[in-house]
């Protein structure tokens, strides 16, 4: 079966991306990361524009790959200079990187309106730069910049230019829709007709505009490619590039005859995944194909009693598959087999009377407005109390929340008093708004005695207004997200004052990480 | 030019999206915006499984669509029922709808092992159920579930449940990906094999799972099909629905020869995206295709360059055909095409200084956090204030709120001090939350003065964290929704503090409403 070779530009073009920054000390986590994962190639920067990419190939080069081969990224050269004279060429030698990715202009358009050089000039700048490099000894690949454009537009000038780069030494050809605006079939078409033109391998890199990056991916490789630039969870400029996790899980899983990753690194895309948005301090994106937490949710009755019932009936692959699992959501639009699959997890599916009190209380309570398909703490902690197997850490007396505003900023206080193992605790603390002030007073009272939570915060907090016919008098449902090193639970509270909706929603985020600790 | 029917199931199959909620009062605005804009179809829910979808298609009833049909969705009729016997038929024609979707199963493997009856019984139930509601005067339009996974399982038995429907009476028999799991390639080759069976159209249903729900949708079209199915921004369980904003924007701006919504919605898929957004409250996805705040930004030096020099370089389209608009410098996301569409209703747009401030001053509250998609009343007083043509009504002294709890019922009540026709006002009021007690508290101080507030009442209200990253300590955006006998109107604020916050939006609410009593 064809490898088909994986090259990831997470480093570079992913680091485009709006809200991507990552430090030195990040790049090379990730990279061995990649390395490990059976990565064919990792391209880490772009050395002339970033001394921080400069550093990056010397950590490397110290602690080199046991697989993939490490990639800088450059230009051609600049017009009317030798390449040994030019500081990019030298930037790039100088990364001590075995391979070198180099981009240039493929579009007839571009060479004359954007870097304003005669189309003649544009084939030697990428043929002395190809030839030079290799000349160097390292490995050259050719990223030819919007060559599906260029290539509708003048495809006897895009086959010149790709040429003399394949040419020149170049050790694979990779056609770049820069813009993302190709659609499938043309990458296709386009595809046949410049293999016909070249004796050398072609690569794909895509972008998402048109929501089609995997898809020109894939319809390049069926076409006839070897190789699929992009990056992890599709990081990347405008719309990002195409999202390796998809790719990678699509060649390897639904594909047939595609060899990637050596087999080493589909079982683990899920981890991977969530290790890039982790490191990259990104919030994951739920609902991601493959590898999201909701990739393998159900919801609503009939589906989940269907998957039950014979789990592929609902799900295109197994999700270990891809490190992946199945998740059963507790929701209004859900029935009994909801309820069951979830106590399943805490092995209490056999106590029928404590499932049938269970279930109850979950419709008593979303009757009331209560959603606990983004709450699973406190659907445990519901379970726990009503298997009697929960015992509160603390006890509430009393809470009070002030807000005053005099027209400038308000200054927000809450006091909190508390019965936590038989002493009286009461304590103030001030806060930006009134959940704030209630969470630091609250940490303020149990402060000495349940050191573990200063390792959890709150990441999230949302709150709906339920029937909003009332309006402000009208229930709110607050739903808060919580993190510690390990873990993300949400809670929900509900009530017709957003502050006591709040507070339930805190309490229980609190009681189930003391929970989590106890066991 | 073939006109593609565009399907929106948003509303039911969308609303299967972890995390997705919407109220009543939410479809019916959502609902209304889509036929608005030139949507063919639009699917309001399921109302045998939810008394809100019942109530939801008499409201739609009470005040027609100008272009759309509205569709309720059902099932098959239950194994050895008539179909008049059957609940579910009877809740389909008691919404009154003129259109009914109907899912039925196309995969042996289902019907042996979800559906547990015969393969033979199994067609009768397509068709009587699609028989009975043809007689009952209704279009019936057929999802086939697991279509394409039952096409290459037994694709003679597939073809016979679409067979069963098409000669059953129903208009269009829908090709549904029920898992995502099918490649494009698979799509285009059956939906030919299936459209040689029937001589009926054929339509397509994708879902996300293989991040090529979009690529399916358009391989259905070129194969044949004319109707897609999907969900605005790609709600919808798991991974989600067919995005239908990539597949409009790809079919009207990207594929030749395809015609969608008429020619009306297209320019408005970026506000169309953001308000369904805002009204599930739900955060964008920032790098969204085609309608994302980052889908036409530049960032990296060279793009933003050559952008600047040949804009269509880096740029697939021109943002403006999908009402996006390209970011180069700051972040901007409602832009100077949409302030001046929204100064164009209040005779304002002449005004260029005015238009000048007016766009400053916007880009800094949404660099702040606000948003004017649902709040033009905001909008709008902002204008009035920069034209200084608007004289506030009263001047807030002081605001106090105080919630206290005994772990029973929290007692709550709100003080205002305010100046109003130079009278210096003070009144306390009870609440049922805090905002709720300064909405009491308000309307107590402005008393007497303002008889028609007496008219208005606020219908919903909406809490959103800007930045998550610190939770409740971060800024959160507040959209209030009032209404009087003749219109709705949106307002929002913008604090770390909710209880500021919801009290800027208050304010601005009410005095919308007394401004609109002045003209």
């Amino acid at each position: 079966m064809p490898q088909i070779q994986i090259y990831d530009t997470t480093l570079r073009d992913g680091a485009q991306g709006e809200g991507v920054n990552f430090s030195l000390e990040d790049k090379v986590l990730i990279a061995h990361r990649l390395d490990e994962l059976g990565f064919d190639y990792v391209e880490g920067g772009y050395p002339l524009s970033n001394p921080k990419d400069a550093e990056f190939f010397q950590r490397i080069a110290a602690r080199p790959f046991k697989h993939a081969r490490v990639c800088a990224f450059g230009m051609t050269r600049r017009r009317g200079v030798k390449p040994a004279d030019d500081i990019g060429m030298k930037a790039l030698l100088d990364s001590q990187a075995p391979v070198i990715t180099i981009v240039g202009k493929t579009s007839d358009f571009h060479v004359n309106e954007v870097l304003s050089v005669s189309l003649e000039e544009n084939l030697s700048m990428i043929r002395d730069t190809v030839a030079y490099l290799c000349g160097e000894g390292r490995e050259v690949i050719y990223d030819a910049e919007h060559f599906f454009d260029g290539w509708k537009a003048n495809s006897d000038y895009a086959a010149k230019t790709i040429q003399a780069a394949s040419e020149a030494g170049a050790s694979i050809i990779v056609m770049c829709d820069t813009n993302g605006g190709t659609m499938p079939e043309e990458v296709a078409t386009i595809t046949r007709e410049a293999s016909s033109k070249i004796d050398k391998p072609l690569g794909i890199h895509t972008h998402n505009d048109c929501d089609l990056a995997i898809a020109n991916s894939l319809a390049a490789i069926d076409a006839g490619a070897s190789q699929v630039q992009g990056t992890i969870n599709g990081l990347g400029e405008r719309c990002g590039n195409a999202d390796l996790i998809s790719v990678v899980a699509n060649l390897a899983l639904k594909k047939q005859g595609y060899q990637v990753l050596h087999d080493r690194g589909v079982a683990h895309l899920a981890e991977l995944s969530r290790y890039v948005y982790e490191i990259a301090n990104m919030h994951f994106r739920v609902n991601q194909p493959f590898v999201g937490p909701s990739a393998f949710a159900h919801k609503g009755g009939m589906h989940v009693h269907a998957v039950n019932k014979v789990a592929s009936s609902y799900e295109h692959i197994d999700p270990a598959q891809v490190g992946n699992e199945r998740r059963v959501l507790v929701s209004e639009l859900s029935g009994r087999s909801n309820i069951i699959a979830l106590a399943t997890k805490m092995n209490m599916q056999d106590d029928k009377d404590l499932m049938d009190r269970v279930l109850q209380q979950v419709v008593d309570l979303e009757n009331r407005g209560y959603q606990f398909e983004a709450a699973e703490a406190s659907f445990e902690l519901l379970v726990r109390k009503l298997a009697g197997t929960h015992t509160p850490h603390f006890e509430l007396v009393q809470y009070h929340t002030s807000v005053v505003s005099r027209g400038g900023e308000p200054v927000t206080e809450a006091t909190i008093k508390l019965i936590v193992n038989d002493q009286l605790r009461h304590e103030v603390a001030e806060g930006d708004g009134p959940v704030n002030a209630l969470d630091a007073a609250l940490r303020k009272a149990l402060n000495g005695l349940f050191p573990t939570l200063n390792k959890m915060h709150l990441v999230d907090y949302k709150v709906r207004v339920i029937n909003s016919d009332a309006a402000t008098a009208a229930s709110v449902r607050v739903v808060i997200e919580s993190r510690d090193e390990s873990d993300t639970w949400g809670t929900v509270g509900v009530h017709e004052n957003v502050i006591e909706a709040s507070w339930q929603a805190l309490v229980d985020s609190i009681e189930y990480k003391l929970c989590k600790e106890d066991t």
